[in-house]
This record gives structure tokens, C-alpha cells and sequence, in this order.
């Protein structure tokens, strides 16, 4: 049993795989060995799925996923899974319709996360907006998509909804970016009673000094409640003579307070080395986008996209998971504000 | 009279002189021959101030002034007026409380406006919130001026708040934009029941075919209520390959749904041309920031931003400017989309 | 036999492998399976084969090939092949004569087209004119190369010859660049009596919504005359935060007036999936730039580049890739236009 | 009498005005104390006038004008004027048509230069062909005026028509471009029996060390015939880090291959100095398009924009200015090679 | 009598005027109002001549100065003058000779300053060292200029050197830069025991918060020594979406450890206002590189370099100066560190 | 027994490895087949090793390490290896101290490079002086590493060491370089008496026509004293659209005058061709950093780092390098001028 308390369901037919080999480096997370989970071509008219979300749902696994069709235009797919590792896709991409039922088909949608609060699923997404923006719709079934009109203005993405209201307020972090490669990056926290008006915006953290997130970070997966605190896995960007490097990395956030960074690991979590992160349609990429988590057990899932091409799977254990980021954290001042800008 | 009838009140004093001759071009805009109506040093520790809105009251007129300081950053400067042309300036800059009544300096804060909603005035500028973005706050009696905490996300620019409630809700149009000299930039419309929390977001206008227009675009003047529609005027900006040209141009929203621009003048309005703005801190800008209407005359005196250097004065005839509007209008399918994306 | 008719010479003894299995995404071009059919270090002083030109030639097979120096200056070497696939190349680079007879090697020579048109074989590649631009040269035997002096001014890249005249014209389709890694780039049209002087330019057809193709496109193989129009295979390339992605497209060209695109397939029909693909001195580049097709049967071989490092085979039949190209068409007004602008 | 001697017509009443002082510099060029001959909002629905081209015509002068109508966008203007000074434009734009006889306007028009050969005029200017590039027509009467479709590739700027065919040749300078602000350039040159097809381009001359003219040049008059070779005046820019520098620069071409430069001053001839070239549209800009001389005197009017808002002149003597350009010539060898690229 | 007492020589002719009237904004430098003091065209083949240094010498004014010739390539030239108001410049540009008296003529020179040290004169200028970098010569008699080889490696500019040895070692001024128009600039200090080999190199003081000069700074004027330490006049620079303003700040460095800010002025002390600053070569440029001053009364000439074409003068009162400075003096720890990096 | 003398001590347990194979390009330096000899997370927080040097010392091989830790931030870490293969690394990093013996830790460390010059070994790296520099210690126990206070100004990178005195003095080689990921590159070699203060600096080297090394070159090993000069592997770089490729070449520097380049060989050595240089942090990078020779053989082991993530080894041996760079010399007239500029 976990010291670090997960507050949560059980899931106990969760995927997992036990450490194979410690690498000397000393991480506190793993990868699956039979990665990736999802190859290139994985359905028709679809040639990568990647930067997918997954979650529990009825005693199965259901997802939605970034389906990058043969024209290159991203669109989401629905999944369904029985153990977490081997996904049926629907051959249409998801549709959604407006507040009065007529069809809403963005120009473009990806990197879909997924979060249930209270009784309702909510599907956060990129999409256009005269600009790349944030997308939201809800669904009770899986079957209708009712969309929530722009709760953002662009250019903004990698939003993540917190996984219940907090002080009676829905919350989201998002990545305010620009009109290109956004060479820059902070996260930030909003708040919203219906999740059609937001305010009261704060700042999170933003890029580290640490080198493996110095250009930019963004939210990743949605935020797992434990007894510490909210833990994000989020990314981290380099950059290089020859691009972006993509790493994951770690951070506990204040329980009530989620503006406030309790803890915040310097180092990465998981970076890219593997061929199937290392080369592909956008090489040096691990962007996480979902976990998986056992609450008794502690154990966690990390679903991540790897070079924009494949879905890999990675492990970890919450004590553990947490303890390396407790040891290593070093938390900076504008991470601790609180509304002072 | 005006045939265009202006919704507002009468302010006999307001500043005006007819046309003094008239261009060969045909604009129904002129110069006031005395610009620039604020100089340079103006104040004690302010080099220059420009990009300012001002409003009457109670018989005289007030105003918040972006005041560049001589260590380069600006700051929101209060100065009050008999004529709406010589402005006594108050010696302190403005000073913000946040909700618990403590002090709130924002970092910096330029380009406010200034606009009465009901019984309220409200103040919106641009200041960091890691980042720019748009600051808000409220005063009844300019002496306590109350926060409200960041309505956007950054990066925005260029907020303008409509002078009364359209269907229940506050309106405000803004200006995405990027973290440098945005090289972009269209006009966006949320909504607010409460000036707190922000949505429904949808896109006004985009940049134009049309040169003088076809960088970028953005609020200017809080809109002018007319039996034809909210006048506009806004600023357009061109790219040459020695920098950015600001022009004003006009457009006419619907009164009841002002994210349908109903007409929009395919030609700028006013440009630069004289000393004052084509020469100076940022050589050629006019950029207008706030309106002085006599309802009875249809007079309008446009208040405008010269060379990031001065304040100069401008006049038109609502008739005039809104039959010239309509004549050249240009209207794309973008201006007239309702939340297709 | 073939329900979509190429109009060509039979080439019974071409390279061809049947396809091995059916990807999911339902593509009508295969890899040959051993790819790369030119390694790496194929031939003294010369690093790289790639991005290179064969045709049938009295029962065998001739070829210009881009010969990447150990110096990494490129320049093109003539090969010959009796199947297709395994290449001898003459060890000194091709050497041209002006028409006085004098030499002329410019300063460096790649990515060079052969294209046989009624007794002439031309030569055409991207050289040095004080700035990117075509070169040109004939020959009857492959012994005396004649340079033809610049057909158009810089920057052009990816000219490709039409294998026959077009009411009575040689026509040309290029690529206008411009003096870097241009990051744009339409296909264009030039009409010509002699080879000599050109003029009637007319645009074919630009980048596309779709993603795979939304920076730029150029002309890669020379077309191949069908039935059906032109089929011509071309490359497009997208941008990622690491760099360019060059994937492979088909488009169909109205026979006799071949600026007017009659098809155009919305996905691409070959994209970087393997790691000669993916891995090299340009990383996800597939570039097409010659086929071999056997009349009688519809068989069509396409030479690729890969990576900038080698040299591949794809396969397709000529009813199967023109039934998915005309199923999958997507073609703008700007395909079509004729000499509008 | 002039020494070197001006091959052409008597013009008697062209512009004129002797030099009002010398300066320090000793430049053989002076500007016309009454500048800018054409104002600000000359016409209706015209901005600024300039960058634009003249000749005699039957005793009284006519010219293109590139008028920026109010809404940015350029296009071309007919003016008649007695003495080359004062001018009257014609109230609408100029129209083209097809040969075919159906009208042809491209999207925008302008930098016009006007040239007769034998007994036709040519126009040559700049307009949008999927991206900058030549327009041009014929006429002969200035009636009806007949488009030549498109004599080049994009992207293409400032081309200049030579006025006679050399070795029964058309000969044509231009300036190859790119698709923005292009930061490079040279002068190429190239032949045509026929005004539509166009070959064997060669390079002219390109860029200089000296730094008024080392971040590009291009074409400007209509070379002038003396007996020393062709007098061209050309524009060089230089860049600081407030934007470009157009100077006027003087080179001397061979007469019969005019691709050899036979002096090239290494000073400019005119560059930013007075008000109207310093302030206005485009700041510090002085661009020469057209000559008028009086071959009897050697007397020469250079007709320039200024600042992309004015028209400015200025003038010299022949054997002045041929003796000044030979007197600080500095020629490359890039200057002089003939066709080895 | 000045209360700061300036350590330093009388010179009781040196350039002066009373300020004629008190600005609003309080500065504690006036300029000249005859100014530019040196106009465009002041010698045979020189354009402008701005960014120049002067000194008293032999009871008059000797002086290097930046003369940008007709071709546009920046030289120095010798000049001198009774009054340091009224300049005669030598014919023929300054020539230097390398240690063993053969000429060393730099491909360009520009931005000399002059200083004596013990009793020798040293010129130190920007040059081409493959890459813009700092040159240096000594004489003793302005007729014979022998030049130090490279004290320092590419890129760098704006060296300044001390008027006196501090702790037996020259010391020198400068600012790293890059190969274009640097967009980032701190001051850097190093010493010598000879002139000829540099060391111990140490970081004086960044681009600060304040607006007017975050972008980059760079060494002005040599220091005046003074009973409060170093005074420097040097420039800071700020980035508006039309291009860089320069302006003239204050600094007070520590007396024997001069890479200690003692004091440094938050605001600007000049900043371009005037046509002559506001309009030439390069807009919006002051930029000081020397003073003269009066020891016994305190009184400060400023020389400036205006818009890159013209000379200014402005004038200052030590006391005066450098109380001002103490009062906005705004100091950061990274102007305060020793050699921690 | 080597033709070209090696100057320097017998090494007979240096690293060796005959050529397996002769690869047509006919490359005089051939890879070690165990090759990459360190691979990913080597040590405890330390996530790759590469860009190191390693030199013999009492019969074994010591080396300083750039070990990117997995906060991302380089460091220094000493290593022992017994055949220069297998290598054990110091668990900390290594420390230094100031003269005064207080504690110096830079901000970060890469890119050692370690020689020894009489009885002391420096190691000289890139680490932050308000800007990349290069750093420099001493010792001569491994235990004490006394820093040497910054040499050069920022910004600079590569510095390479000479092993013995020349003409009594340090030789330094080193590239000045930008703020980013800089696009040039020319190395620079400065002498001093005292490893203290530097002077006299002068050109070696630029870029070369060649386009393997077309951007930028750079030092690698400390240079190899043979009788026919000093023989230099250093690096060159290439750009594509995809990012910069690294490559390894070679050159002869005069022995008594090292700015005077002997022979320069125009092709790469080696060039990423395995999957060890292709694919990891940066991809396509061979970057040599030291060498161990046997003089008596003229055995030749190069340390190169791979892909920013890994050390790699290439032999040669010193006759047939040398011969083959001769026999491929192509030196320009920058490579050979002394002290000119």
C-alpha cells in the first residue's frame, strides 16, 4: 500500500508492468516494454495516433485520441479498450453538435484530454478559433457531444480540467501560446462556476531554469488528487540547434489553492530515448496527456505521446513518484504568487 | 441635425472646429489645426503621454492618460479639463486596490480607456500578468479605484468595453496577441454577466485585403451607440520595410449582436501625415482611444494617439462619417460569422 | 490490363514487387521491401545518392543521379542499370559544354530530372545563377551534354520537362523559391518553342489546406501521360516545431491545357514511415523524382529520395492510384484558374 | 554642349534648374529647390503619389503613376502635364484587357515604367501573379492598353525596359525577389525577339561592398543611350537597425551586351537628406523611375520617390555625371562575367 | 564651485551654455540650442559625421570623428577646432601603421573615441576583425598613429578606455555583441598592464528594467573621475515595433573597483526629441562618445551623436548631475557582483 | 613506423582497432565497431556523456566529462578508464576554487576539453559569463582545480588549448559565437605569457566553400605536433532544413605561425552516419573533442561526441590522414593572411 495517499477509485485491471531494469540514472518512472502501444497506421484513413487521453469507465478503458488522418488534418477518434494496451477505434471521427443541436465540426482538433466531474465527461481540446484555442464539449453517454462554446480567447492550448470543482468552482490550467512553434510557455489556472464563463485567471509555474524545461512547459495529464497535493505530470521543452526536445515532468500542487506549487521536480521524469520517441513524425517527443491510477495500490499509467507518431505507456508508483519529486523539488517565487499580477 | 442619430447625451462644450479645408482625397475625418494638443514632457517625470481616453463629466471632462515616464515605463495618469483640450494633470499616478483593499501596482500599465456603465466607470488598460494581458478596475468617484483580477489570459491587447449592456451582458472586445510586437491581430467580442468571469468568446473582425489594414487590426475608441449600429473606430495596421503604419478606420457593428459588423470602410479614415505622426517615439501612428459625442449635433471629436509621442484631436460629423462608412463598406464572410468556430 | 490507360511505351523488364501487405490506412502506393536501393558511401568521393532521375533506355536502364561529395558539394553522375535496382556509376561527374563547345560545370548541380522528348533527352537541375535557378542541357548520346543557358532567373527550384510537346510547345512546371529553405512555394507552368526562351507562365496549383502539404509543393516526377490526364506525382512538405516533413502526392493535369488541375488527391500517398525515411542528413524526407511505368500492364515504379541519404522504390497500378486520387480529389479555385492573374 | 554626347531626342522645355549651391560632398546631382512636385492626397481617393515614371510625348510630357488609393492598395494613374512638373491625373485607374479584348486588372499595380520602342509604348510595372511579379503591356495610343501575360516567374520586382532592341533583341532588367521585404537582390537582364517568351537571363550586376548599396539594388530609369554606353540610374539600400536606406546609384552598361558594367559609381548619386525623404510612408527612401533628357544639352531630369510619398526631382549634366561615375568606378568581377553561370 | 568635485583639469574655454528654460520632466542635462553643431555634407566625399569624440588640447580642441564617406563606409578623420563648437576636419582620413611602420589600413572604422592616458593618446574604434570588433592605435603627436593589434576577439563595439591606470592597469570598456544590429548588450570591464594583453575580464552592468534601456547599453563617454567615483554617460536602448531608440543614461562606477555600480540613474538623462535625433540616417538616436569639462566649476559638455548623421551637444552641471543620478538610482545585483561568474 | 612523425610520447595501451571494412568514399578515419563506448544514463542524475576529452596519465587514461544531469544541466565530471574504453566516472562533479581558494561553481559546464602544457593540466570549457564563455582551471593533481579568472569576453565557445608553448606563449584557439544557437563561426587563435591575459589575437580560419562545413567550423582536439605541422580535427557544420549537421575535419597549422593554415582538407573525415550520430538529443552530430596518439606508431584515437548523447571513437593513423588532407587541400586566402585585419 502506497504512504502517498491517492484520493480515487480503485482500477484494479489497470495496465501495468513491474521495473525491469533500474537504469542508473535513477528515475522514478519506467517504461512499458512493449511500447509503443499504438503504431503508425492504426486505422483507416489514419495514419499516427498520438497526445491521446484515456480513462476508467466501466470496469473497461475508454479514450479519446488524436487521430492524425492520411490528409494530416488531426481530428478525435473515440476508443475503447478492455485492459488499458489494445484500443478498437470507431471508424468516424467524433462529432459534436452546438447548444442547439445543429452539428459543430471544427476545422481541426487535437491533443484531446478527458476528465469526468461529477456525473459528466468533459472533452477539452486545440482547435481553431481564428486561431488555435481551446475546445470543450460534455457528454454523459459517449453518444452526444454538446459543445461549450470558446471558454477561451486564442491563442492558447494544452488545457487540462481539474478532475473535481474546487471551492465550488471548475477549474482548468491552460498554456496561453502564439500563432506559430510558441517559443515560450507558462501555465495557467482559471475558474468557473458553469464552465461557460471564466475568470479570476492566475498564473501556475512557469519555464525553469532546469534546461529540459527552459523554453516552455505545459499541462499534461489531468491532475491526480492525493494526500499531498494535486500531482501534474506536465511537459517540458528544450531547445536545440535541431528543434524542441519534449520531456515529462513532475509537480505537486496546493490542494485548495492549485495557483500555489507545493513542490516542483528539477529534473525530468522521462525523456526521450527510445527510437519510437527519438525519430518519427516530430522526433524528441514525450508529451503526457492521461493517467491511469489504482488508488489502493498507488499504482499510476502514464499515457504518452511519443514523436508525434505513437501512444506510449509508462509506470510509476505514487510514493515513490512523489518522494523523487519532494527530493528534487525546487520551487521558484513566481510559482508561489498568489495573484499579485 | 444628424440624419444618423446618435443614442447619448448632449455635451454642448465638447471640443470642436469645422473643417478647415478639404483634402482632395475626401475623408470625412479632419484635423484639429492646434495638434498636438499634448506635448512632450507634460508633467513632472513623464516624457510623453499618448494613447489616452477621456470622457465628460459632469460639465468638464476627465480623462486616464498613458504617461511614459522618463525611466521609459508607462503608467495611468489622471487629469481633468475645463475644454477637453488643456488637461491639468494629477502629479501621482493612479493608484489600484485590489478586492481586500490592499494596494495593487501593476507592473506597468498603458493604453487605458475609460468608459461609464451605468453607474460605474471603468477603467481598462494593458499591464504584465506574465506577460500582457488586460487590466480592469472599477471607481465611482476616482479616488478608489477596485480591481478586478485578470479578465483574460495573456496575451492581450487593445480591451474595449461597450457603454452599456447589450442583452443582459457586459461586452468587450480585445485583441489577442503574442508575447513581441504581434504581427498579427483581429478583434474578438466576450461576453460577462458580471465583469468578473468572462465568455462565449467569438471573433469580431479579422485584418483586411485592404493595405493600410492587412497586418493587423484592434479596438480603438469605446463604440459610439447610432440608430444605425455601434460606431467603431479602430486602428489598422500595414507593414513596410521600415516598420508598422497605424491608421484609424471605421466600422458599424449591430446593435444587437455587435459580433456582425454590419458595414466596414474599405479605406482608412485618417492616417499619418503630419509632423506630429510620422515623427517621434514610434514614427507613424494615429491610434484612436476615445470618442467626445454631442448627441443633438452628431459632433464627434475623436481623442488619438500621435507617434506614441502626443495626443492629437480629430473631427467628424456622424452623418458624414457614417454615410462614408457605408459607401465604402467591405464586409467578408468572417466579419459576419455567429460562432461557426 | 489496366483500366486507366497510360499512353507510353511498354518496359516489360521494370522494377516491380508486388505488395507484401495492406496497411491500414489504405494507401494505393507500396515500399519496395528492399529499400534502399542506394546506400550510403556508394561510390569514390561521394557520400550520398539521392534525389535522382531514370529512364528506360535501349532495354536497360539510364540514369543522372544527385552525387553528394564527400566535400558535400552535390553534383550529378550519369549510372546505368539492367534491372532498375542494383546501379554502376561512372566514377567522374557529368561534364557539359556550352554551345561554343567550351566546358561549363556550374557551381554545384542537384536534383536532376531526364526526360526524353521526341529525339533529345534533356537534362534539367537545380544549379547556381548568383542565387538557386534551373539548369539545362541535351544530349542524343550521353557522351556530349549541351548546356541550354538559363531558361528563367533565380530562385527556381524542381523543374520538371513534360515528356512530350503540348500544342506544340515544351512545357516546364517549376517551383519560384526564394534564397533560403524557402518556406513556400507553388507550382507554376512555362510554355517554350525552343527550350530557349519561355514565357506564359501560368500557376498550376499551390500548397494545400491539407496539412501534409500546407507549406509548400513541388513538381517531382515528370508526368506521365494517361487517359486520364497527367498523373503527375509531386511532394509536399509541412512544418513541424523540428523541422520539415516531405511527403508524397498525385495530382491529375488536364491533358491539353495542364495548368487547369483536374484532380488533386487531398492525403498523400507516401509518407516517412522508415527509418531510411526518417533518419539521415534530412530526417522525414520522401521526395519523388522519377517513375518507370510499363504501358501494358499499368505497373509504375517510382524513384524516391529518402532521408537526402538514399535512394528508394514505391510501387503502384496506374487504375488503382488514379481511382484514389480521383476518390479523394479536393481542388481549389486557384488549381483552376487560367491566366487570371 | 555636353561632351558625351546623349543618343536621342531634343526636348526642350523638359524640367529644369541649375544647381542653387554646392555642396561639400561634391555630388554631380542636385535635387529641384521646389520638391516634392507632387503632394500628399493628390486626387480623389489617392493617398500618395510616387514611384512613378514619365516621358515626352508629342511636345507635352504623360506619365504612370503609382497612386496608393485610400485603401492602401496601389494602382497605376495616367498623368498629362506641360511642363513635367504640374500634373493632371486622370480621375479613374488605368485598364487594362487581355488580348483577347476582355479587361484584365490585376489586384494591385505599381512601380509603373513606361517605355517606347520603336512605335509602341511598353508598360512594365509590378503586380501580384501567386506572388509578386512583372506585369506588362503595350500600347499606342494610351487608349487601349494590351497585357502581355506574365513575361516572368514570381517573384520579381523593379523591371526596366531598355529603349530600343540591342542586337534585335528586347532587353529587360529586373530584380529577382522574394515573397517579403527581400533583405537581398540583384540586377539580371534578359532578351526576348518578342516581348512574351524570355531567355538566356544573365547576371547585370549585383549588390556592393560600399555600404550605401550592401543589402540589395535594383533597376531604376530607363537606361539612358550615350556615347559612352548605357547611363543607368538604379536604386541601392542599405540596412540599419531602424529599417532600409534607398540611395540613387549610377552605372555606365555596354552598349552592345549590356550584361558588362562598364563603370559603376562607388558613391551614391542622391540619398535621404530633406524632409520629404526622411518622414513619410516609408522614411529615408529615394527611388529613382524615370528620366527625361534633352540630348542637345546633355541636360537630364531624374524623376524619384521619395519616402513612398512624394515625387521628387533632381538633375544633372551628362558629362557631369559620366565623368563623377567614371571618376569613382569600382567594378567586380561578378560585375563583368558573361554567362558563366 | 561645484560640490562634486570633478578630479581633472581646467578648461576654462570649453564649449558652454545656461539651460534657457526648465523642461517639465526635470532633467538635469540641457541640450545646445544651436544645435546640430555638425551638419550633413561637412567635407569633400563625407556624408555626415556624428558619433565622434573630441578633448581639449594645447588650449583648443582636437577630435576623432566618425566621417561616413559618399560610398558609405564610416572612417575617422582628424579634426580640430578653437572653440569645440566650430570643426576643421582634415582632408584625408586618418592612417594607421602597425608596429613595424608598415600602413594598417581597417576595411572600415567608425565610433573612435579618444582618451589620454599618462602621455600618450589612445584612439580605440569599431572595426572589421572578421567581425566587427574593437581597434586601437596610440600617438603622441596626432601625426604618427601606431596600432594595437586586436586587444579583443570578434564581436564587440563601444570600447571605452579609462583616463587614468586604476591599480597599475589600463581598463577598458566594452560591449559584446553579435555579427548584426545586436538585440542584447551589457557593459563589460578589462584590464591590462600594457595595452596589448587583456584580462580578468569582469561584467559591469546589463540592459536594465527600465524601458528606455532594456534591450541593450553600451559604454558613451570615458568616465569623468569624480569625488563620487567614475561618472559615465552611456547608452541605453529600447525596442518599439518601428525600430531602436537610443537614449543617454548615468551611471557612478567605484572608484577603485570599477566594475561596481555605485549609483546608476533609473531614468534617461536625454532622449531623442529633436528633429536632428528624431529624423536622419538612423531615427531616434543619441548617443554620447565624449565630454569636456571644467574641473574648477563642474561644468560638463556632452558630444552626441544624433540619428547617426549629425553632432549635438548638451551640457550638464557635475553636482547637479550626479545628485540626480543618486536620487533615481536604481542599482541591481548583477551591477554589484565581483567576479562570481 | 609512420612516414609523419607524431611529436610526442609512446602510448602502446592506447585504444586501437584495425578497419573492418574499406568504405567506398575512401575515408582516411574509420569508426570503432563497439562504438558508442558510453552510453545513456551513465551515472546517478546523469542522463548522457558526451563532448568529453580524456588524455593518457601514468599509464592509464583520466578525462573530463560533460555530463548532462537530468535537471538538463551540464556539468564537469572526471572519469579514470584503464584502456580508455570503459570508463569510471567521479560520482560528483568536479569543484573548483578561485585563487583566493573560495569555492567557484559555474552555472553550468560543457564541453571540456584538458591538456597539459608543462607540468600543468588546464581543462578549458564553455560555461556562463553573462553570456557563454569560456572557462579555464589548473591543476596538477586532479584533486585542486584553481580557476583561472574569465580569459575572453563573452560570447565564445570552443576553446582549444595548444599542448607545448609556442614562440615562448599560450596559443588559445576559440570561436566567438552569438547569444543563441549561433549561424557562423570562424576560429580565432590568442597568445599569452601567463594563461592570464590575452593578446595579439588573429584569424586562423572561416567557414569553407564546402558545404559540409558552410555555416560553421570550430576547434575540436587539442592540435597534434607532427613534423608537418599541427595537425587539428576539428568540426564543421552544415544546415538543412531539418536543423545543422556536424561533421569532423581536418587541417595542418604552421608550427612556429598557427594562424597560418598549411593545408585544410576539403572534405568532412567523418560525417553521422550510424544511428549513434543520427538519432539522440541533437540529432546528426560527430563532434571531436580530444585525441590519444602513439608517436612511435602514428596511431590516432579520436573521442567524439555523438548526437549530443553519447562518445563515440574513430581511428586513424597520422601518414595517411595527413596525406590524405594534403592531397584534398584547399586553403583560401583568409586561411592565410597574417594579422591583415
Amino acid at each position: 500500500m502506497s504512504e502517498v495517499k491517492i484520493i480515487g477509485a480503485a482500477v484494479p485491471n489497470m495496465p501495468w508492468q513491474e521495473r525491469q531494469e533500474q537504469g542508473k540514472a535513477g528515475m522514478p518512472v519506467w517504461r512499458y516494454t512493449e511500447n509503443p502501444v499504438i503504431g503508425r497506421n492504426p486505422a483507416e484513413g489514419v495514419a499516427r495516433i498520438f497526445n491521446s487521453a484515456v480513462m476508467p469507465c466501466n470496469g473497461e478503458f475508454i479514450g479519446v485520441f488524436r487521430g492524425e488522418q492520411t490528409n494530416g488534418i488531426p481530428y478525435i477518434y473515440l476508443g475503447r479498450s478492455g485492459d488499458g494496451i489494445h484500443w478498437d477505434f470507431e471508424k468516424e471521427k467524433l462529432r459534436f453538435e452546438d447548444e442547439a443541436g445543429n452539428e459543430f465540426m471544427p476545422r481541426y482538433a487535437y491533443d484531446p484530454r478527458l476528465v469526468r466531474v461529477e456525473d459528466t465527461y468533459y472533452i477539452i481540446w486545440c482547435q481553431d478559433f481564428y486561431g488555435a484555442s481551446i475546445g470543450a464539449a460534455k457528454t454523459q453517454d459517449f453518444k452526444k457531444f454538446v459543445r461549450i462554446e470558446n471558454p477561451f480567447l486564442p491563442f492558447n492550448r494544452n488545457a487540462v480540467l481539474f478532475p473535481r470543482k474546487v471551492n465550488g468552482k471548475f477549474l482548468m490550467l491552460s498554456r496561453p501560446s502564439d500563432s506559430g512553434h510558441t517559443p515560450f510557455g507558462d501555465i495557467f489556472i482559471s475558474e468557473s462556476r458553469d464552465m461557460e464563463y471564466w475568470g479570476r485567471h492566475r498564473h501556475v509555474m512557469g519555464k525553469g531554469n532546469e534546461w529540459w524545461q527552459n523554453v516552455k512547459i505545459g499541462g499534461g495529464a489531468a491532475p491526480i488528487e492525493t494526500s499531498e497535493g494535486w500531482l501534474l505530470f506536465y511537459h517540458g521543452v528544450t531547445g536545440t540547434c535541431n528543434g524542441y526536445v519534449y520531456s515529462i515532468g513532475g509537480a505537486i500542487l496546493d490542494l485548495e489553492q492549485p495557483s500555489i506549487v507545493k513542490y516542483r521536480c528539477s529534473t525530468f521524469l522521462l525523456t526521450p530515448e527510445e527510437w519510437y520517441e527519438e525519430r518519427g513524425f516530430v522526433p524528441n517527443v514525450t508529451f503526457p496527456c492521461a493517467t491511469v491510477q489504482d488508488a489502493p495500490s498507488g499504482r499510476i499509467a502514464i499515457y504518452y505521446g511519443a514523436a508525434d507518431t505513437y501512444v506510449g505507456l509508462a509506470f510509476a508508483k505514487a510514493d515513490e513518484v512523489v518522494a523523487y519529486i519532494k527530493e528534487h523539488s525546487v520551487v521558484s517565487p513566481e510559482d508561489t504568487e498568489i495573484g499579485v499580477r
